[in-house]
């Protein structure tokens, strides 16, 4: 199951090492990982995306992550109601004949996606959904083949 | 000055841990960090963004990143021609008298932001778009009251 955790911290160096490091040492893989600053410069925001079926570890772990000297505030955003929002930057294959082709996906998700730059038989699209549609639009546009594809990790907000 | 570091990896605990720990170790701060699965599943890419005028040791550390076993490859995208986005998730004050001005913002960013949700007097507020455009409009939106700022930090494609 997909756990989706929001830690606040001081932004200092060494607490993203700290932090990934409780996660790893506990042999937990993180799917994905987003940090930023907030309205406040010296606080940073993390979305840490933990895929686990052992809840009672993860359970530890966020307390272990409370204890820490930097962090401010831990919330196991899974039990709430929240938003979600991922981006992911894409570049396709865009020659002449398939263009068509691609528009026609870019339109059924045209709410949530943009061209940004057209070259050399090459697109750049950005979407910006939830993760469950940037997936599907991923594997829509996958026949015709992606060249690179970069995804920020979930962010969520309760 | 700001770099813009793409690094590809082995999707493989511990790898975040290591990396992060070898800028920490150097007392670089990371200004934001994303990090996300590619179009391989085993294969993550994380972009990651330093604010330093050590440019020496930063070139020590890039290195450093090439050496380690799980690390596909190092780009300083600094130096090269690229696409940057960023998303964040604003939760703002929403309450009648200043609803109005509230969407006259929303308005002039109209190609990059999205109202998701509104409830309670509050509002989220999606944005994507540049990290420099993504400030702009935090700043304008400050003055009516952020209760929540969540960023992705910045992705980059060459």
């Amino acid at each position: 199951m997909k756990h989706t955790i929001a830690v606040l911290v001081e932004n200092k160096f060494g607490v993203l090492a700290r932090i990934s490091g409780l996660f790893s040492a506990r042999g937990f893989n993180i799917s994905s990982l987003a940090v930023g600053e907030t309205q406040d410069p010296s606080v940073s925001r993390m979305t840490i995306v933990v895929d686990t079926s052992e809840a009672r570890i993860l359970e530890q772990i966020i307390k272990q992550l409370r204890k820490l000297i930097d962090t401010i505030s831990v919330v196991d955003l899974t039990k709430k109601d929240f938003v979600e929002r991922e981006l992911a930057l894409i570049k396709v294959n865009y020659e002449k004949s398939i263009q068509k082709k691609v528009k026609a996906i870019l339109n059924k998700h045209k709410n949530t996606t943009r061209l940004i730059r057209e070259a050399r038989n090459e697109a750049i699209i950005e979407i910006c959904a939830t993760s469950e549609e940037v997936a599907v639009f991923v594997s829509n546009l996958s026949p015709y083949g992606i060249r690179e594809l970069m995804r920020t990790g979930k962010v969520a907000i309760a």
